[in-house]
């Protein structure tokens, strides 16, 4: 897979875009990935190893802000929609023989490595497409990047939702990486099956039943997989919102205001009680942000505490990878149970505690 | 006052930032101003005629999140407390014998000029001290650029708040500025006296009575006039959500997370009902969005009304003025009264317009 015309650009697009990828290692073998979006290329592409295997980045999905009519205008077919689940974005590829995982930002990461490994068989799947990468979300109470729990969902867990060309990022069509998956038994994103592009009230009935369940949403695709188009629930966005009032100082500005424009789309479609929604999004905002600001003020630790579950060795391997990403962690607690390390560690928010303190202390802001 | 010093920097510093003016003409004369912050010099410095009269830029006020330690780690000696009122700032100069008012950015504006003009009689003033700058706000229904209405301003009035040498922008004391002003009956904003650094629930008790009356805030100064501190009230938050959300695309995203920390803080330190200011500030933030996006999609023009009442030829060049800044303006009602011309426009707001339609036509965003 490794040559000159990687990712399917001329030599010069592709000088143009490597100059951007950064370096790191995994387990001694040199990579380099694209961190942002650049040029031509999706976030998160990869050049593995001394022959630049390529990954390709997962690419952005747009998101309607109305169902009606921005499902018809989007689509022009029948569309499959399926359940958007809320955890971490892992590509899984085969490299040289080695399954190794990806992170949304082309980060090769030990923990979700780990996990594939141990509990998916790819053999079969990569023996047969070694040319696929297996696009998911990893989901469950522990793993070191997210806080969502399903119910159902003990510990994390991976689940597909793509499987695209390595080299080139083309998806296969829905119903043939369905089927991939499944004789491969790959554990797969639910499907609420096909429906016709006008079809958006009953889609909206989907929406409304995760959105009782504090689910996150829904991602439509092509029959072709070519065109994607979420949309969201109100309490995936009440939930985002209070989860950054909580770390105020880490999340961009306009995090919060395409937020509070999703649930003013969804009030005008939806002839939801404005007031109501209001209060929950005010709610949603000011109680975390002053839950913060007193913690700060009582002088405790500002973080994201997650919990992972491991062999030894690669929880070791994980809390270097995460330290080397220059992140501050704290292990809270550390057990051995049956040859696996159970880590709760919490990730320190510098930029809150620090900005928080300053006010506090005082200082003035500059507007 | 032209010279090749001027605004006191070196030719070097001075060259690297006049790099950064724009030029405009106001009736004939050609002047340049710098319409952003740049390197040493305050936003809206201006550069005027052909002798290059130097009129400093007014500086930006830090804000205190909290009054204590926020006030007393700002000042060391006692401080004046002044209103601060809701309008829009301009600086007045004499500059080769004639009267101009500029706007915050630098720019003379032949309404403002007018309105000192035929208001105030600054002669004695300028006779006595042609080197200063009359700093003030502008307030009160009938002007082109706010929309606050005070309970006891009738039309467009000025209330200077500051005087500053007119090159290096140096203030005046406040005793000794308050003293002038009123020796040459300039009206000037309200002061509440003189306090102790420590004297924060003396000065929690004013904003409160402030901010039961819709009132802004207020200006600390140390009595050297050269430090300066400002705080403003929940209401002025408020009031300033409700305005940014309804013109969503026309503030910038830094604008509404800087609101939601102040309102933050002051919970914090005021121990007020959080879930009570919570609610209130989730609806100052989706009512007005949500109306907005239902009058658009009624195909309503989006806007803000102002009403300007002058002499016909001054609201002729005015409404040019606003127009030749690339500035949509719908004239609304014309009239004429005992000689004036009594104006209200709509400034139409084209990107909160035109992203609007285009997202209830069905457009994806793409995050």
């Amino acid at each position: 897979m490794g040559n000159s015309q990687q990712f399917g650009l001329g030599d010069e697009a592709f000088e143009a875009v490597t100059e951007h990828f950064e370096t790191r290692y995994f387990r001694g073998t040199r990579y380099r990935y694209l961190p942002d979006y650049r040029g031509p290329l999706d976030r998160g592409a990869v050049l593995f190893g001394p022959e630049d295997f390529p990954v390709c980045g997962y690419p952005k999905i747009p998101r309607a802000l109305l169902l009606d009519p921005g499902v018809p205008e989007q689509f022009d077919g029948p569309l499959v929609v399926e359940e958007k689940l809320n955890g971490y974005n892992a590509r899984v590829a085969r490299l040289d023989g080695d399954v190794v995982a990806f992170t949304r930002s082309g980060i090769a990461c030990p923990f979700t490595t780990y996990l594939v490994r141990s509990r998916l068989d790819l053999d079969g799947l990569f023996d047969a497409r070694p040319d696929l990468v297996v696009c998911g979300e990893v989901i469950g109470p522990e793993n070191p990047y997210t806080q969502y729990a399903y119910p159902d969902v003990e510990s994390a867990t991976f689940r597909a939702f793509d499987l695209r060309e390595r080299p080139t990022g083309d998806p296969l069509p829905v119903d043939r990486r369905r089927d991939l998956l499944d004789r491969y038994d790959v554990p797969q994103t639910r499907s609420f099956g096909t429906y016709a592009p006008t079809a958006t009230d009953a889609i909206a009935g989907i929406v409304d039943e995760l959105d009782a369940e504090g689910r996150e949403g829904i991602v439509m695709k092509s029959k072709d997989g070519r065109t994607q188009l979420k949309y969201t629930t109100s309490a995936s966005t009440e939930a985002d919102l209070a989860h950054a009032f909580s770390l105020p100082f880490e999340y961009g500005q306009s995090f919060v205001f395409q937020r509070l424009l999703r649930e003013a789309f969804r009030a005008v479609e939806h002839d939801v009680d404005t007031t109501e929604r209001a209060n929950a999004v005010g709610e949603a905002i000011l109680e975390p942000l002053v839950e913060t600001i007193e913690a700060v003020d009582d002088g405790q630790p500002v973080g994201q505490e997650h919990t992972v579950r491991a062999p030894p060795r690669i929880v070791t391997e994980l809390l270097s990878h995460l330290r080397e990403q220059g992140l501050t962690i704290d292990v809270l607690d550390d057990e051995t149970n049956a040859g696996e390390r159970v880590v709760t560690f919490r990730k320190r928010m510098r930029s809150t505690e620090d900005k928080t303190k300053a006010y506090l202390d005082g200082h003035p802001v500059d507007y």
